[in-house]
């Protein structure tokens, strides 16, 4: 009889912030029963993804292996949790579970994208246990920056996981659940725990994590002092924020507005699921041109200076009607996340130019992360004491510092990134393979493997231009007119200002002329074009430009 | 008689960080002779300058008087300020003047790009007084982050103009000068300032600033402290910076090894033009590798994550022989600009995977800024006394903030941003016209402006993708053979697996079996070819893609 055991396997979200997609196995070697936490999305950018519209984990290791999968268990509803749900979903065919708000924000994309929204299963927080073959499995409500956000506490023959999801140890977070340090105490006094998967994110924020609460008052203030509109943007998941920063416009006598689909999606769904008693009295956008615009707020979507959200519109001129003006003032209650900063610049400079003032959480009164920081992971790691603690939800930094930090209290750490699968059977864990991992990109409606080469070549047009050269050879391999060059992302002219096309042609009509036998060779007449190409271009503009070559060979008939 | 007037225009570097470019004029409307201030670059990125290798202002105004422009004069060698000299100068052929330092930097700069270098005139600071045309010209000692950082004393027929340069107020810069308040006192005794165009960088950072004497003893420490080996990085102009981490490693009993071709040219420079007596002794790389690693400190360039830079060579494997390892010790001794995180981040996370340990200046231990902070600025304010400030080396949200600033303290202020003309001869300056201006992109060895559409049309095909498609037809607009699509940077295959180009060529080759008129107008079958090329990859991948159509019609001979 084989021994059965116990894996763990991050294929997303371990080595990075975003994406996240873990996988726990129990049972013989290469039968293990499998469950997934998470199915995440992250966003693509310009620089290496251009064209990407989301990037989600390479699930070909549980795809082959779909017949072992037990179940999928949404932490929360962020998207880099459930981004990718509907997408993959029709390649794994598994149950999905979640909480209430995380199923109806899920089954709205699933629908979205054609799948039906019952493959999710609404489940309620411990104390009800979802059996998962040889997995029993509890939701255990964390505070976040988002509505019903869990832990999972993940029972085993091999013992018990406790797997954080995203968490930060707020007692007062306005809307949804608390922390509430009892309730971990208790799932550690239950059963030890064997790892603790823990979220890395604000491994590097040394203070202590503020509460959401600490902003109701801030952010009351600056709505109160504020002469013209005022316009706010958040995430617009982070309910609590909105809440918050609604309840400050009507205490100053502003009518809401809401603008951007993503937060009226939101809103709906805390009410619908009774996360939320009632969201504040809003007006729609045509009201709000009516309204004077000292008595109004919007909350708008873009805190992260995407540029077709309602932010980064409103920088560029009019957005449903409204306009920002000299005078008023513009609140990101947000973080810009790193790498967003030239888009967010982009719209504070904006602003700027029409005179408006902008306020952001430099100075810590009008945001908070969602995140647990070092302290607050010291913390965790004290009251459930757990066996060993696995660093997840961060980039390698991240991990290598959670893994630190814990040997500093003496907990054992393991770092496991993406791909690393980890025997956890035994008394300390141990790395038992290295899976091939990867990206898929959801490219318009195609998805396509990270290393299909086609993002490789979009960059490498962007950065050398394309040059199309047609030939055309009769049967007897003689060129019939001459060659043509289309240029695209190209200076149009060379040195002395010479049309660079022509240029071009002139060198391979010469190059033809000359003739010989590799006008009949495919493979050897492209490779000669394409360095007639290169080499004029090196001349002409110092690039060396992408080059496709098409030779058509006309037969007679 | 026309009267005369004085004038400012900024055709770079107002609006923006980089580039600088400043334009002084005076005389009769539209016969001001003119001198430039600075001549910089500004760095592209991909995600809105693919390929682009460098960015500097659009110059056109001044060619077009090129006959009025006087002189050049740089203020330091920074590349922002000095770096488009070579690619421009053939364009304005004015003498061009600098300290000695700067000049150094410059001619070599010059001469790489083909221009001689005797081009540059060295002067010396005040007293000396340089006269071109209308204009006196003294050159301000100044500490910042590069030696021999100036302001410029102007002085014209219509009083005296202070143009701050980059500055900040360090009384212990430890390489080239202190700040000096007596030195400005003095000249605003001397003659009433009746503007102060000032470095506007630091405008948000609320703390004066600290002086870079303050690094050395921490940086020291942390050397001492380091067990395996330890690089550090900076920018390579701080040449002071480059001192006090090459003392450290000194006192620590460590060899000091310059990587990167721009460290060893800067430190160079400094030794000759006598701004530094000598450098600390170094050793080459291939000494290097012989040194056993807790007695070597490196110096490399890439302090922001630059892909070609030894930081990122080294993240990512051997660099001239060199390789860290766990244990070993990575110093950012500088600031991530905004817009480089990402670049810099995937270096800190390589290093992490390698267990090396990363430092950076999150503490304010081992890096200060340039730059004059807001409390610096208002001494600066304070002690000037402009009849006017006028903000520079900003982004507009600097520059807004700067003149509130200045306002808050009774100092009048007026932003203008790249192609604003100030006429400053009243008591008050105005806006007294909009030049229109741009930018030039340097593509390969082509100038290109940013408006060709040769950067859009990359953008475009990163985006989008890119097909090509080749049709012929004979003298009857009959098509010989069959269309031919090439696609690049695109998914191969569509939906149910179909090759793209394949059903793309299908659709097209119904679409010319349909014939009509159609096929014998050049442009009429191009529009209709381009819009069965999108219809058909919507259809297949969700994406409408550029489309190159080649049509070539064969005659009989």
């Amino acid at each position: 009889m084989t021994a059965n055991r116990l894996i763990y396997l991050p294929l997303g979200g371990a080595g990075e912030i975003g994406m996240n997609c873990y996988v726990y196995g129990y049972g013989p070697e290469d039968k293990e029963r499998l469950i997934v936490v998470d199915l995440g999305v992250t966003f693509g950018d310009m620089e290496t993804t251009p064209g990407i519209d989301l990037i989600m984990p390479d699930v070909r290791w549980l795809e082959e292996r779909q017949d072992r999968i037990e179940a999928i268990f949404i932490t929360h509803a962020h998207e880099d949790h459930i981004g990718a749900l509907g997408h993959l979903w029709p390649r794994l065919r598994a149950k999905v579970y979640a909480r209430r708000f995380t199923a109806l924000i899920g089954r709205a994309k699933l629908e979205e994208q054609g799948q039906p929204g019952t493959i999710i299963t609404t489940v309620e927080a411990r104390p009800q246990v979802i059996e998962a073959g040889p997995f029993k499995v509890q939701y255990l409500p964390v505070a976040h920056s988002i509505p019903e956000s869990a832990a999972l506490v993940i029972d085993t023959p091999a013992g018990r996981i406790l797997h954080s999801g995203d968490f930060k140890l707020d007692p007062t977070p306005l809307v949804g659940e608390a922390w509430r340090p009892e309730l971990f105490a208790e799932v550690a006094a239950e059963k030890p725990v064997k790892a603790l998967m823990c979220d890395s994110t604000n491994v590097f924020s040394t203070h202590a994590g503020r509460s959401e609460a600490t902003l109701r008052d801030p952010i009351r203030e600056l709505v109160q002092k504020a002469e013209g509109m005022v316009v706010a943007t958040t995430f617009a998941s982070n309910v609590a924020r909105l809440v918050t920063l609604a309840e400050a416009a009507q205490s100053a006598g502003r009518s809401v507005c809401l603008m951007g689909r993503a937060m009226k999606k939101m809103v709906a769904a805390a009410v619908e699921s009774g996360v939320l008693a009632e969201f504040p009295k809003v007006v729609a956008p045509e009201e709000a041109e009516d309204i004077p615009r000292q008595n109004l707020m919007l909350l708008v979507t873009g805190s992260q200076g995407e540029r077709r959200a309602a932010s980064a519109q409103l920088a560029r001129g009019k957005y449903l009607g409204m306009e920002m003006k000299e005078g008023d003032l513009f609140l990101f209650s947000s973080r810009t996340i790193p790498g967003n900063e030239r888009g967010v610049l982009r719209i504070v400079n904006a602003f700027s130019e029409m005179g408006v003032d902008v306020v952001d959480e430099a100075n810590g009164l009008y945001h908070v992360s969602g995140h647990a920081n070092r302290p607050d992971l010291e913390l965790m790691h004290s009251i459930v004491k757990p066996g060993v603690v696995i660093p997840m939800h961060g980039e390698h930094r991240h991990l290598r510092e959670h893994v630190k930090l814990a040997a500093s209290k003496g907990f054992d750490g393991e770092i496991a990134t993406n791909g690393m699968m980890l025997d956890l059977t035994g008394d300390s864990p141990e790395v038992t393979e290295y899976i091939e991992t990867g990206r898929l990109y959801l490219d318009g409606t195609a998805l396509i493997g990270a290393m299909d080469g086609v993002v490789r070549d979009r960059i490498r047009m962007a950065l050398n231009g394309h040059v199309m050269i047609t030939i055309i050879l009769d049967e007897n391999d003689e060129p019939l007119g001459e060659a043509w060059a289309e240029i695209m992302g190209l200076p149009e002219t060379g040195k002395g200002a010479r049309p660079l096309a022509e240029t071009i042609e002139e060198e391979l009509n010469e190059f033809l002329d000359r003739g010989g036998k590799v006008l009949s060779d495919d493979d050897k007449l492209d490779e000669a074009v394409r360095r007639v190409v290169r080499q004029v271009a090196v001349e002409e503009i110092g690039k060396k430009p992408e080059v496709t070559v098409v030779v058509s060979r006309l037969q007679a008939d």
